[in-house]
């Protein structure tokens, strides 16, 4: 497995006792070599106190990082001018840490929002991170990297000579805008920071981007890619594809680990008036509470989708509309086995049975058809189950 | 109780056979003499057919109005041109039953979307209406709309010698844009349908389209105000304070009966930019599912709160944000007892067995100051609980 990882990158997970359970909470990425680094950051306008350090770092020196340190636990997002220089001494250590230059080191932060950096364990997680970084230790980076996720994330692509490695947390509050999601992208392409950066915002905005659990957008979202340049130059629209395939590979596994999903739900809208019409009415759809509690008790309420796409701002003649759901993912839209519910606005005659047997599984495909033009997108999002509001009710305790 | 009714006016509530449980399902109101009338309609692009119809109705025939008929069990939503033509025929079957002119009677219709109205049982509903109509039956009326609301809700003003009557039904997708609302107010003030549909508006602004109950938007969303005018003229100001004030009671009742509902939500925000900005703060915070987990859960996790003003698209400087907390209703806002959470953007050290205590309790009053300007708004909200997705996940079975 890590013959398959880009070259000159060590890895590191340990137990720095920020997290209660005493489970692994810091996690490390380092390159041998400087990299070029781009990033995507959350928009929202209450951004953690890494994200604002990360924004300035990346701005600042672009072509000149290390790596990245990373803690689960405590979200550093809230907390002030403090928090700013937590976030800022929690760079300085890892740098110290691992023999890297200043201002060479992104940092990351996820969790409770409010209470300040733990500084003393930031510094012992720094000093553990360090002695096991090492090339096999990507998993444990993963693992390191989780809040309520249930299971680690990572994907790696190949792109001609060029390798990619990536990880991510996700679970609640994964919206339009990466809400609450943090991932870590490796590669020993040789890439310019500003190439990079056009390829990644690309990238996010088909992935990470176009996931929904519920409609929430976090303070701390960030996704960093690093590349060392180890592997020489590649392809462009190469190394594109596979930046594209590795998001979506870790937005899908983030959908499918939602807090308390059941089901993983693509949502297809097409011939509406405009790409950013079909984007409006599918994030609808993938962010209804109603849409999303049928799919979790398996009922064929077919009506709630189109209802969300009536509020979702989207142009629709209601005369025009289509609707077909199918076992699968985005793979079924068209197969043979989908159902079409609803035809010019009304709906058809159709089989309960088989309507409920596609609901009922854990892997939906729904289709708008609005017919009013070319604009087309998917999303994936998950269903709203019971475990979402034991999860989510008691988060901090 | 029938004493405070307005004048003119009969009311019917009977079981038609359209719910399968056998419960009332045909709510009739009659007046004896002629409306001014006036409605507020669901914005959803998906409007169910009595929406179409009684838009229509109000246009053509805004001051010959005698009444309204609603049933629940069927939305008669997506039903296409057959839909529109059984929304005119339930209209003409009450007409016909009730020995009222063409034309003067609304529908509304509330349940699952997508089957056809059984016809049969809506003109056996009309007849039993007819026979049932009295102006003693005003609570049977209300009882008689109910989908998933677990209790009906009423409630009457006085405006001078005229009084207000109103009754509503909500329970799910309760949203800013009045989502499976549906309330008929009848007053015996005289009042133009011009300014009645002017003061209807703004006053439905403040009430029903400042609350939320998971932020979706239905099809069938209705306000229908009938003023016979049997009590003369009312002072203007008098009678659009008791419409104001009526209304709101009705949407807050909606707000405490929501579909799982265990607390009663009241969200301020104040010193936003412009009123705009408060009311998309207010609604972030309302309609955000981990803020309402939060709440559910009793858990004092305010960083949620602040993280949903931070992705309204509401002017924020993180620097001048304040957050408090209260136990109560909104008249707690600036009680003595509120906790200060967040000043200047940062957290304050507080009590957290104070903060618990509010979250914990059944009313909670939570108070955002931006600190920019002069925009302020009030919305309610409930919290999202195991039971909303018990209802929700088998809404049809």
């Amino acid at each position: 497995m890590t013959d398959a990882l880009p070259r000159g990158f060590r890895f590191a997970g340990v137990a720095a006792g920020i997290k209660k359970t005493g489970a692994a909470d810091f996690a490390a990425v380092l390159s041998d070599a400087t990299c070029s680094a781009a990033g995507v950051f959350t928009r929202n306008t209450f951004p953690a106190a890494p994200v604002l350090y990360d924004r300035e770092l990346l701005a600042s020196n672009p072509h000149g990082l290390r790596g990245a340190v990373v803690n689960a636990g405590c979200a550093n997002a809230c907390t002030g001018e403090e928090g700013l220089a937590d976030a800022a001494e929690m760079a300085r250590l890892a740098e110290a840490a691992f023999g890297a230059p200043p201002r060479s080191i992104a940092v990351m932060s996820t969790g409770v929002i409010g209470p300040r950096l733990p500084m003393d364990r930031i510094a012992a997680g720094a000093q553990a991170a360090a002695a096991a970084l090492s090339t096999g230790s990507a998993a444990a980076a993963a693992a390191a990297i989780m809040t309520t996720d249930t299971r680690p994330k990572t994907a790696v692509r190949a792109a001609g000579s060029a390798r990619l490695w990536g990880m991510a947390k996700g679970a609640g509050m994964i919206h339009p805008n990466m809400a609450t999601m943090l991932s870590v992208i490796v590669t020993d392409a040789a890439v310019g920071p500003d190439e990079l950066q056009g390829l990644l915002r690309a990238a996010v905005d088909r992935s990470f981007n176009s996931i929904s659990i519920d409609g929430d957008m976090s303070t701390n979202d960030t996704v960093l890619v690093l590349a060392n340049g180890a592997a020489g130059a590649v392809d462009a629209d190469v190394f594109a594809a596979a930046l594209d395939d590795l998001c979506t590979d870790l937005a899908q596994q983030i959908v499918r680990d939602g807090e308390g999903a059941t089901k993983f739900i693509s949502v297809r809208v097409r011939s509406a008036a405009s790409d950013d019409d079909a984007r409006r009415a599918a994030k609808a759809v993938a962010n209804s509470p109603l849409v999303k509690t049928a799919f979790y008790g398996g009922d064929a309420n077919w009506g709630r989708i189109l209802a969300a796409v009536g509020y979702s701002g989207a142009a629709v003649d209601s005369s025009r509309a289509h609707l077909w759901i199918a076992a699968g993912t985005e793979d079924a839209f068209d197969s043979a086995g989908r159902l079409q519910l609803v035809g010019h606005g009304r709906p058809l005659p159709y089989s309960e049975e088989a309507a409920t047997a596609i609901f009922g599984g854990a892997e939906i495909a729904v289709t708008v058809d609005l017919g009013l033009g070319e604009g087309s997108t998917t999303v994936w999002t998950c269903d709203l189950s019971h475990a979402y509001v034991d999860i989510n009710g008691h988060y901090r305790t």
